[in-house]
């Protein structure tokens, strides 16, 4: 009985944000902002892969972050030091961000002045897999200190991620990471997802990456991406 | 509105928990099985350890697995290739183990034959925090890819957790990791939590670790455990 009870709840609590993340999605349409949804495992790199691609892009693209942590603002000031704008959430005991935090986080920034809106969730591999943020699209950075066979292990946020990150790649051989393995299962599971392999620390790789990010501000800007011609 | 309803359902959901977590305490007290809940983020290395324990000391204790996913049962056939026998549950886009799968999963055990029962929890740094398993000791393991800083910003779990295994530890001068650091921030969130720095694939400090088992086995078997003198 107490299963179905926080079922139901779950699924207003959804339709609710669905709704949110609805308007947030032509809110960066209106405004030609790429939004990304930055998702993985505690620990992945994320927060260092933004430091190195805010210190490298900053004179050609214009950033903001905002930051989900439980707790503490270490990330949002992390990312301070690379001299582009940012908000720290703190979801406290909460798992996931949610389009309602959001939608009162974007209020910080003049989107009109933005290329790209970095959201970078809490570090979880399942939750925030259920939360549309009205994000473009979803990036899923995977370490390769996690093994190669995390996508068939949580496959429903690689199932609805748009991009994968595979990072600290400069770690491969004394880890014995097995990449062939790895890429096999998150074709398996996604077979239409973007991989960049990469290490945010020695900078190899990530070159693609931030020529992805150019393509993809310069369709958004013309407004033919894919929110763009839905609306 | 639809926040306090799921609150409200929350509410329910952990009050049933909680009841069938203090009968599967009993359960666990009554058949002198000491009972460890194993958390973590993905890929943080838990199933490495269990291996690594099961094969050196298969030999004194007498164990059993509980391996939580979301999908696949590529935990429960590694663990059992060690020769101890495990039972896997998928959670499918569930985000951690409950007491009432537990209590399902136990009774593929024969307790009163059981030294130690390990449960391995989906990998998750959140959400298996607010789960009482029944068990007499939540076990951490954090890998020192992670980074330093995960107990100030995953807090709640580092709070209620007992013991706490910084793993992958052959790789600290690699990543240039300060353990200094990390056991302050342990020591800041829990300074009650007892501490076993180690790497499951060299081999460095599983002894301290398998010391620490013996004799929690040892004062669980005598009912003088904390569950025992409860109850």
């Amino acid at each position: 009985m107490t299963e179905t009870k926080i079922i139901q709840a779950t699924e207003s609590v959804f339709r609710e944000n669905d709704r949110l993340a609805k308007k947030l999605r032509q809110k960066f349409a209106q405004s030609g902002v790429l939004a990304l949804n930055l998702v993985s495992s505690p620990g992945s790199g994320k927060t260092t892969i933004l430091e190195r691609t805010a210190a490298d892009l900053k004179a050609e693209l214009k950033m903001g972050v905002v930051e989900g942590d439980q707790q503490t603002s270490r990330d949002a000031e992390r990312i301070a030091k690379t001299g582009i704008s940012s908000i720290q959430i703190n979801t406290m005991s909460g798992c996931h961000l949610d389009a309602a935090m959001i939608a009162k986080a974007v209020d910080h920034f003049d989107l009109e002045d933005l290329d790209v809106l970095f959201i970078e969730n809490v570090g979880n591999l399942v939750c925030p897999a259920a939360f549309d943020l009205g994000e473009d699209y979803r990036v899923l950075t995977l370490s390769v200190t996690e093994g190669e066979d995390k996508p068939i292990k949580y496959p429903n946020m690689f199932m609805s991620s748009h991009v994968v990150l595979i990072n600290k790649i400069d770690l491969c051989s004394v880890l014995g990471f097995q990449m062939d393995e790895c890429l096999g299962y998150v074709r398996r599971i996604n077979p239409a997802t973007k991989v960049f392999e990469l290490s945010a620390r020695s900078g190899e790789g990530m070159e693609n990456w931030y020529q992805w990010l150019r393509e993809e501000v310069k369709v958004k800007k013309s407004g033919k991406n894919r929110e763009g011609t839905e609306e």
